[in-house]
């Protein structure tokens, strides 16, 4: 497998970058057969600057839902495009979005945009304390909401200040929950919390029922809001919100990553009992009220609803987590699948310094399947079932090299 | 002028969107003929939900640099669309953009990029930080850095902790400024300013060459960084940096807006000296990678070099300064025009709430040209001779209709 392009581009990179790299896509944290560059991405394919191309299972990390560059939203953003898409103002956009969002998420009698996820789990925050008149907000230890200083898993630079008012809990512990909460007395503005546990470097953790109904009952009995960052599930697991099937509605949700099929766009979505501390903030951004995006986010949704988007991704997951599993037995590995399917994530038992990780998703590379060693995966709808079986042949190929001692 | 459309999509949106709308383009904060939403831009001209059609002298904030719908910009966002955008690392064109700013930019010995303005003060924040091992940040009172929790000008959900790190001192007083890092000590991690104070609602001020280089002498004497924000700025006033004509380099630099000519994209710029802390602190977004907004940045920085952006823009805003200076003298109004002409705003003379600018600049939007009451307006390279003259005309229409108390 080539690795001349990409190496040269490191080389460059490493001149005028700092590290090479920063952030979640730093090739310096992956085994280095992964590629650091892309150059070209179509349906659930994408291509390297060295021109290998693989079956794509991590999606940009979320964005791409569609598969990349689908041609409805792509066809939509372009037609807004010949329009204009940055001005002093929204566009009529902004309007008709907004209006899906409420038509959509159950919990959404109202929509705000921005660009980053961390934006969106921000300013819910502003919106949760404005609304209370209180401080203190409570997160799951661990858990991953944004890369701000009040989030960031890396507290280099950042004050502790920057926390001060942060609270914590075990995610799926409500005795924990209920403790902390305690313990923010009547200082409790809001409980941020993921739709599942997905924790990077962990096993995920489906949201246990009574743990989601709990927070519900905590804010409900304190006034708090219970915020639900959505960034990274968000219209994967169910067009309606992703604690829905569990019967408990946020406040507060956060989007972003899979909203618009990779274009940059965020939300902030509340209920009308938020609705005039939404009002009372200051949240904005350049680029939040870019028309194109929000073209290319009608489109993803409106197709997400059409097709059945998260049904797709399921049985595409399932298909992926079965083979994944049946092989693994074949060739002798105990692995652990977790969190939903269309969200997959393999673990090798006793693996606690991922050698037997690194070295299998490596082979997964080299064989044409980009998969990932301490992150989980995403499906699309692009992931038909021809699509699957060429990632699970390259899955298959691994895990017989890795037994083999030749990855 | 019609304003059926607009009214409709007001009303909607006053439905799903909390406020009618949110941030600096909240309509609700301008007298009521200021067109809410638009549909069309081209090159100097925008066109709203009616089909009005303006001289656009805000230039959305700042993003529009070229003009709308530039064909260099655009042709190159398009190639790199056709390979695609989102991917799970950057492309290759994070590499020439990084290497185009070290090029362009007289303080850059790399770069790293982003989607908000905010994205990149808050950036450079942490990298201050992590760099001297110190909380305590400098800014200058009312100066605008972003729309985050430390940084926005409302509030409204934030707590005093978001704020806790920071200390304050008036722009254009250095005796301010030194008291300030008297107070910080030994704490000081960094200065952080804008190239001129273009505070809203004031008059604008330009940097006191004194003031420039004594904030450098704090920053060299104590080993605190000193960042540029020029976000807002930023390749309006000096392709190698808004100091660079001062003589004063900033350890850091925040870019926004203008950098990519509308497409959604930030930067943070910096010496060598901060370049480990910059890789120590966790800087990522889902879309700080994509590669569109790279590729329509390239295309921006090089025809701002190519044409020498910033003087095509001094003489727009040279021509419009002088054509609204003896149109005020002719229709007798004591007007102030201040900042950089590149970047124009005009008060009116005992004017305290507005009165006489919100009528002037309806009466200018009535006849065809977008102002601004209370924050200064962008020229871009679009606004040719004839551009400006066609806003003068509506201008001076605008001056005679208020004088004649008709606007």
């Amino acid at each position: 497998m080539e690795r001349t392009r990409d190496a040269e581009l490191r080389a460059r990179a490493a001149k005028v970058v700092p590290g090479g790299m920063y952030g979640h896509m730093n090739g310096a944290n992956l085994p280095p057969v992964f590629p650091q560059f892309y150059t070209e991405g179509e349906g659930a394919h994408v291509t390297d600057a060295d021109g290998n191309r693989y079956v794509d299972l991590m999606c940009a990390y979320g964005p791409i839902v569609l598969g990349h560059r689908h041609p409805a939203v792509e066809k939509a953003a372009a037609a807004q495009r010949d329009a204009g898409d940055c001005f002093s103002g929204p566009s009529p956009r902004l309007v008709e979005l907004a209006e899906l969002f409420v038509d959509t998420v159950a919990a959404a009698d109202w929509a705000m945009f921005a660009k980053n996820g961390t934006d969106a789990t921000t300013v819910s925050l502003m919106i949760a304390r404005a609304a209370t008149g209180r401080r203190t907000v409570l997160a799951a230890a661990g858990s991953y909401h944004g890369s701000a200083p009040w989030c960031t898993p890396n507290p280099a630079g950042t004050t502790p200040g920057d926390r001060g008012d942060l609270g914590y809990f075990t995610y799926n512990d409500l005795a924990s929950a209920r403790a902390a909460a305690d313990t923010a007395g009547d200082d409790l503005a809001a409980i941020i919390v993921t739709p599942f546990r997905h924790d990077a470097h962990h096993d995920q953790e489906l949201a246990d029922p009574e743990f989601a109904r709990g927070l519900r009952e905590i804010c409900d009995r304190t006034g708090a809001a219970l915020i639900l960052d959505d960034v990274r599930c968000g219209f994967r697991l169910d067009l309606a919100g992703s604690w829905e099937p569990l019967g408990v509605r946020p406040d507060l949700s956060a989007w972003s990553k899979a909203i618009a099929n990779g274009h940059a766009l965020a939300a902030i979505t509340g209920t009308d009992a938020l609705r005039d501390a939404a009002t009372r903030i200051y949240a904005t951004g350049s680029f939040w009220c870019s028309a194109v995006s929000m073209a290319a986010a009608i489109a993803t949704i409106t197709e997400l609803r059409r097709i059945d988007g998260p049904a797709l991704m399921k049985a595409a997951g399932t298909r992926l987590r079965d083979g994944l599993a049946a092989q693994a037995a074949t060739h002798g590995f105990t692995i652990n699948q977790t969190g939903p399917v269309q969200m997959p994530f393999l673990t090798f038992a006793e693996d606690p310094h991922l050698d037997v990780a690194n070295a299998w998703t490596s082979a997964c590379v080299r064989r044409g399947a980009i998969v990932h060693p301490w992150h989980n995966w995403f499906m699309s709808t692009a992931h038909t079932p021809d699509a699957i079986d060429a990632a699970l042949q390259a899955t298959d190929e691994a895990f017989a090299a890795v037994r083999a001692g030749r990855p």
